[in-house]
C-alpha cells in the first residue's frame, strides 16, 4: 500500500464527483487480524430491513486489504497507519466520502482491555466527523458476528495464525479464554501446532524423541538440509504466520500416520475445545440443565475442513460431549462483514431500534 | 559502552607505555551468551606449568563485560560491534596490545554451525595479527571447560535463560541436545519454565486451568492488578531474559506447595535430564558397560543450589539413576576463564604439547 503524508490519504473526498453518494449513507466494518486487516463499506439499511433478511449475499459496495495492525505485532504508529490507510481505501473505492459514513465498527486482534479501546476510539476520533459512530471490539467479536448475523450471542472458536474462544451471553456478559500469543501459551493455534512440529524435529535429530515423518515433510517445504539449520530459519524472521504456515505438512503427517503429527492435533483439539468449555462454562451459555442451544461459529485456517484429520470438526465433537446444545456455525461473510453487521445493530440499538431481532 | 568510529577503539595501543608488558604474552577468552558478554586476559603459561596445576585461583589480568553478542538475538552488526568493543576493552585494561595475544579463544551461544564459526573467524582475523592463533566455539563449550579446566571431555548442561547440553567423547566426537531457542521448544530453559508459568496464571485466569499460586506471585512482582495485563506485558518486550527473571517465583511457589509450580519444575527437570541423556547415549561417554565415569558440569542460575527445591540436584539424581558414573561438577572459574583455557589447551596441542592432561 502506498505510503501517505499529513492526510493527503483523504484527497480523493476533494476529487470526487458532487453526484456521487449524495444523500446515501453507508457503514464500515473492519477486520484486523494478526495476518491482514480488511475494511468493507456498505450500504445503509433503514431498521425496518435489516440485513439478516436479504435473500441473496450482502451488498458490499468496497473492499480493502492491507498488512497486520495487531499494535501488539507492528508496534502503534504502523498499526494506526494501516487502520487509517485501509479506511479510507475502502471508502475511496466505494466512491464515498467521510461525511457519509453513519457508523464504524473495528475488530482488531490486540485489543484486550478498555485502554486498547480508548487509544484505537481516539485514533479514529481524529479521522471521522463528530456525528459518526464509533465502535471497536477485539477481532473475535467481529467473527462471532459473522455467524450470527450481528447478534452478540454464543461463542466464536478462531484458530488461525493466532488462537481464541470469545463469547457473549443474551444479557450482554462476555468471557474469553486464549488470545494471548505464544509466550502464553495459546497451543492450539496456528502457531502452536507447528511450533510444536518444529520442536519435534529438532528433538528426533539430537535424540531427545522418535524419528518423525515431519522432518522429511518440513525440510523438504522450507528447502532445508538439516534440522540444525532450523534454529538460524526461526530466528532470521520470528513472524508468526510464517511458522504456522507449515499447519499443512502435520495435518499431512497425521493423515499418513505418523503417531507425533496425531498427537500435537490431538493436543491442540484439546487445547481448543477447552477454550470454548471455559467461556461456555463461565458465561453459563448452555443454560442451567446444561441442554440449553447456543450458536458456535468457528473461524480461522486451522478449523476448515479440507482434510480427512478434520481439526475443527474433532473440536466440535469434544464440545458436545459435553454441551450437546451447541449449535456449530460456519460464517458465510467474513469477519469485515461481521464488523459492519455490528456498526449497523449497534446504531440500531441507540436509535431505539430492535437490533438484536 | 563507549560507541567508537573506525577502529578508533583500538587506539590505547598507540598510547601504551613502551615498557608494559614487552616480551610476555597474553591469551583471551571470551563467553558470549545470550545475556551478556564477558572476555577476559591472562599470562601465556608455559606447557609445563599447565593451568589447572598453579595451586591457587587463576591468574586473570583484566575482565571486560558487554550486552549480548548472539547474532541470531542481536544481528550480525550488533554482535560484532559487542565482540570487537569487549576484546578491546580487556586488553586495554590488562595493559597489552592485540600484539601480544598468542591465541583467542571464543565461546558464543548462537554458534551453531561451521558456517557461522566461519563467519565470526572472519571477523577476528579482520581485527588480529596474522600471529594470533583464533578459536570460535558455541559458548557452551566454553562452559564445559570451566569446569575440566580446559580439558574437552563430558557433558555440560546450561541452563540459564537458554538451556543447552554439550558433550565430547574422548577421542574428540561431540554432540548437543536442545540449545535451539523458546521457538523449538527449550522447556527447560529458565525463560521456558516462567512461560510455563505465565501460561499457567492466564489459564487460572480465563477458567482452563486450576487457580495457582504463581498469580499473586507474579503479578506482585510484576506490579501488575490483573492477569489482562500480561499480555500487554510480555509483547512490550520480548527478550527472553526478561521473562526468565521469573523463575525465583516459580521455584518460591512450588516451595510453599503450590502444585501447578511444582509440576512446572518437575517437567523442566525431565527436559533437562533427557537433553544431557541424549548427549551421554549418542557420544557414550558412560562406556560399553554403561557405568562408565564422566564430568557433568552444571552451569547458569537454574541449576543454582539456593533454593531448598533445588533443580540442578534433581537433574543430577535423574541422571545418575540412568548413568551412576556420572560426576557432577559446579565449576570454580567463570565460562570466559574455561574459554582461555580452551585457547591455551589448543595453543598447546598445535605446538604438540600436552594439552589434554
Amino acid at each position: 500500500m502506498k505510503k501517505y503524508k499529513n492526510g493527503e490519504i483523504w484527497r480523493f473526498e476533494k476529487e470526487e464527483d458532487p453526484g456521487t453518494g449524495t444523500g446515501s449513507s453507508v457503514i464500515l466494518g473492519l477486520d484486523g487480524g494478526t495476518t491482514s486487516t480488511i475494511c468493507v463499506c456498505m450500504p445503509l439499511l433503514p431498521s425496518s430491513v435489516p440485513y439478516h433478511h436479504l435473500p441473496d449475499s450482502l451488498p458490499v459496495l468496497a473492499r480493502a486489504v492491507a498488512g497486520c495492525s495487531n499494535h501488539n505485532s507492528v508496534g502503534e504508529p504502523a498499526a494506526r497507519d494501516t487502520l487509517e490507510q485501509v479506511i479510507a481505501e475502502a471508502l475511496s473505492k466505494s466512491g464515498f466520502s467521510r461525511s457519509a459514513v453513519r457508523a464504524i465498527c473495528l475488530g482488531v486482534s490486540g485489543v484486550n482491555s478498555p485502554t486498547d479501546q480508548e487509544r484505537i476510539l481516539t485514533w479514529l476520533r481524529d479521522i471521522f466527523p463528530f456525528h459518526v459512530k464509533l465502535y471497536v471490539q477485539n477481532d473475535a467479536v467481529a467473527a462471532l458476528a459473522s455467524g450470527t448475523m450481528g447478534k452478540l450471542h454464543g461463542c466464536v472458536l478462531i484458530s488461525g495464525t493466532g488462537c481464541i474462544s470469545y463469547g457473549f451471553a443474551e444479557d450482554g456478559r462476555e468471557a474469553r479464554a486464549a488470545g494471548v500469543g505464544p509466550v502464553l501459551g495459546d497451543w492450539g493455534s496456528g502457531y502452536g501446532i507447528a511450533a510444536q512440529a518444529l520442536t519435534a524435529v529438532v528433538k528426533a535429530h539430537d535424540g531427545r524423541g522418535p524419528q518423525t515423518m515431519l522432518t522429511n515433510s518440513i525440510l523438504h517445504t522450507l528447502g532445508l538440509s538439516s534440522p540444525d539449520e532450523l534454529i538460524g530459519w526461526t530466528y532470521v524472521d520470528p513472524s508468526w504466520a510464517r511458522i504456522a504456515a507449515l499447519v499443512p505438512e502435520v495435518v499431512s503427517c497425521a493423515e499418513a500416520g505418523d503417531q507425533i503429527a496425531n498427537k500435537i492435533l490431538v493436543d491442540a483439539v484439546r487445547e481448543l475445545a477447552l477454550s470454548v468449555k471455559a467461556v461456555v462454562q463461565r458465561l453459563q451459555l448452555c443454560g442451567e440443565d446444561g441442554n440449553g442451544s447456543f450458536p458456535i461459529v468457528m473461524v480461522g485456517g486451522v478449523l476448515e475442513a479440507n482434510k480427512s484429520w478434520d481439526i475443527g470438526k474433532e473440536v466440535i465433537n469434544c464440545i458436545l460431549e459435553e454441551y450437546p446444545g451447541a449449535c456449530p456455525v460456519r460464517p458465510k461473510v467474513e469477519p469485515a462483514v461481521g464488523a459492519a453487521l455490528l456498526a449497523w445493530n449497534f446504531l440500531m440499538k441507540e436509535q431505539g431500534g430492535n437490533c438484536h431481532s
